[in-house]
């Protein structure tokens, strides 16, 4: 269905991290970094890599630049991971090319939000949009990225779900980041064994197995995979107690990061802590400083959380 | 201070416009009508084309689109009529590209939104965000677009004024796409004889020339121009009462285009009624039928709107 | 710690119904109807009833019929149901009358929503409002009822229980009327077993359930309670599928009443046809016709809902 | 058409001033002071009070504290200053009681915001709620008020004011409170000579003034009445350079009292250091402490705005 390779049979739930984009300190595109980031995924058993998304600032990035980039993680990834590259864009025609050129750089499946600047008023606008997308990609499954914060597309999920599946011969599913639990749950129920829901708050990632989604996709997992495995490795045996003293925690450091320097500039932060340092955000986001990076650190150290390779 | 070069002497307001890109029936750009376009500006007097805006779905396009658009328009526009380009853009890198291209191709000045996906969140962060894209055209007026319904960047026009002059050596003025009146009384005030506010809303000209504006970019000029320099006329012979009639009657007209299809395809519809097809709006906007297009026409004339070129 | 009998031991979970108000024809207070109500809620085994909130039309009622109704409720519940009166109000003054009568008619506990025209904009205002109403019923436990598309008050419900606690000696907890799952766990993470947090979302009641959550108080208990008594029976068995289709079915009735005359009304609706049967709502809510009410029952049969007595 | 007796021949506009409500220290109400504030009016030109609205805290009153107050203004005022009593509730039941009294008590016009907790959710539904408030004192003529950032209710208030006038006998206009200016011309256009449109927003004025609005209605002319007059005179004698001067003054020291506590706290701060004390803000709202009130005091006469009285 998704086209990923990770396994939904039993109590697991599968872990996509949607990878940072590295930069060197001038700004530009890092794509050495590209492998280690590969690496550090594969270590801690990451299903795949979702590129240039919210996460990966694939919409401060040129199209060029996303094609590289992408590029690039289908070459690394190969073999040992699944690569999902984002092609979501203001214009369908530039999401165009970034779906055909997924496919023939040898991505595993496509995803998109919805156009941000001209907006889709009502779910067929939406869908349409969508199903030009997967059109372009046509071996590949599409994934829809419903993502209202940064888009300004509220339109719930689970309409989108249930007329994209009618209308998008390669559709895989949504990745829903928002706190609405109650859509949330319709898409659940309504994806039953068919299509994926991919969880995309890290914070409702418990609360969202125990409804029976089995894959997330976050950016968090950059640095705190090992505590969402442990999370879930508690939920499977029953710990629930224990799972949400996990899912708590790690509340509390991504509360932390937001304190310090905005969510993803934060988490950013946190990434280049615990191993592989992909540097600051691209402007318009501004990145927090040393200072404020180190009080990060201690701050989520003196929560009891680990960063990891340290 | 603008870099254009209508004139802002006497009571005269000068009207830009946020030319509408015209596609084909299916949805390519449609280059050889942009010469029409321009011979239309030319004979109503249009101070100026703002290519690539909001109306003329800019972000819709590719960058490669925007970059011939921007090159047919500074042709055809040659010696007759000032060209403005915008080249705003999720992506600052692109924006910096287009806003180099524009120089190149001969533009007058740019413009440009703030970055629409990942925003800036401080009136620092969204000044530097402008003087990234200012600094590739460095021998261009640049404006900023103030447009919070699309951008979802609502710091305050003013601000950004008071903080862009200080920080963009070409900095020209503001673009204000707003209907918060007392931000735009603001800038005006602010803007003194040095910056240019360019209103943005068509309902608020007349209040805005009250104010002491004098100068718009808007879509309507694309098919309301002579009405507005009726409006305007009127306003500076001191008849208030008919100006204000000129101005109700646009405000009727374009309330009539927002409930036949939404306010820019209901306006591109107008545009086609009044001599220069442009054709419809590309995806995910929605194009309203011919039927539709029929209805808004007999309701504007109906209103006592007379389209152009009839 | 919340002053109410219901039992927190083991899985089960105690469902408190915001009973609605009942009217005559006329729009007049029905105090007749109340011991109909009260036998109901005895009948299927309702926790409690909570008076005069959102589902009570409480902002819509004058001080003196608040009053009424709850010395009604007091007396027709004495010693078979426990009853919480909601006492919130924009002004203070009244909250804090209505809550000392609430005291001296023999109310088990009162309940606030955050001030609604003049709003606090700090958690430390917003827990001063609670903390001057707690204190006009110093006997009472005192509950924050947290319903921001209501009150316009979108403060974190997990902030404000963290501040009521160490300065009102009488609070019991938080009903969390919001779909934020995030604030929601954080907030059930926080109470801990000291104090009580109120599912006011019945789309989540088995999400929270399953986060640890022991109580609800909802409206639609006024039609659906033997239909989450069930839901709550599967989870407690360990029948997390059954559970489920129990909330997805519940989910669809909700849709179904907001789809025909609005949320409320109904819900209201439902509740006649359900058996007691409370009337219209008050103005400025609009209360469906005949037509849309049996269109609304005909459709949740469909749907497979009995509606109760029937 | 209002009932009030400014007269609008010419090119004058009515200031109609929103009373503070005066509170001892302890937070009671000070009627005492009501005659102080009357004089003061009665001094400088206010054409009426407004008793009772947002500026007046109505919502934070009780009932009878609402009737004592609107007693008191009707007879310190008899004879020499209009009274309009703000009578707006989240329960019409109450707003209807208030409206009876305002009449008995001699009140010239009474006025109401929309239902604020249930809130209308169209047209009709508002104006029904509008009709039976007006209908309770039938002799009066009702002002719709429209502030959509304290009701939440952001129907637009020129259809508001068209539909209206069609079913409330007593309807005498609209007081508008919100920035959009393009609604508050459509108000002005539609209410021609037959509805009274009052501006509502002060940093308005000017621009309502030259839209030919010839009545205000705000707090600021508690502070800032013969400010405001001065702007009228300019613009009367056709002096719009000075006109603008007087209304930027005006934009920059109610930004000032914004920023020292609040909009409505900051300017009741103001209106005491102005001449008639009427002490602090009930809660919800927070005071500024002395310190506060001295550098607000200190920065709006650094801006060259003399606090009347001194």
């Amino acid at each position: 269905m998704t086209g990923l390779r990770y396994s939904t049979d039993g109590p697991d739930m599968a872990l996509l991290t949607a990878v940072f984009t590295p930069f060197t300190e001038t700004g530009e595109l890092d794509l050495d970094t590209v492998p280690k980031q590969a690496d550090d995924l594969v270590a801690w058993g990451s299903a795949a890599a979702y590129v240039g998304g919210t996460a990966g600032e694939g919409a401060s990035l040129s199209t060029a630049e996303r094609m590289a980039l992408a590029e690039r993680w289908c070459e690394v990834a190969a073999g040992r991971l699944d690569v999902i590259v984002h092609v979501g864009h203001s214009s369908l025609t530039e999401a165009r090319r970034l779906a055909a050129h997924a496919e023939s750089a040898g991505a595993r499946a496509i995803s998109a939000v919805a156009p941000y600047f001209h907006r889709p008023e009502t779910v067929d606008a939406l869908v349409d949009a969508c199903a030009a997308i997967a059109d372009a990609a046509p071996a590949l499954p599409f994934t829809y990225y419903h993502i209202p914060s940064m888009t300004g597309v509220g339109l719930r999920a689970s309409d989108v779900l249930l007329a994209a599946r009618e209308r998008i011969p390669t559709f895989a599913g949504v990745k829903f980041a928002h706190n609405d639990m109650v859509d949330l749950q319709r898409c659940l129920h309504l994806a039953g064994g068919r299509h994926e829901v991919f969880v995309g708050v890290a914070k409702l990632v418990l609360a969202a197995w125990q409804w029976g989604a089995r894959a997330a996709i976050g950016s968090v997992y950059n640095f705190a995979g090992p505590l969402f495995r442990q999370l879930l490795d508690h939920a499977a045996r029953g710990e629930l107690a224990e799972a949400r003293e996990c899912q708590m925690l790690a509340q509390q450091v991504i509360d932390a990061a937001a304190r310090h320097g905005g969510e993803l500039a934060g988490f950013k932060a946190l990434g280049s802590l615990s191993g592989v340092d992909c540097g600051g955000c691209r402007p318009p986001l501004v990145s927090p400083g040393p200072e404020q990076v180190a009080a990060l650190g201690a701050e989520v150290t003196g929560l009891g959380f680990a960063c990891r390779g340290r």
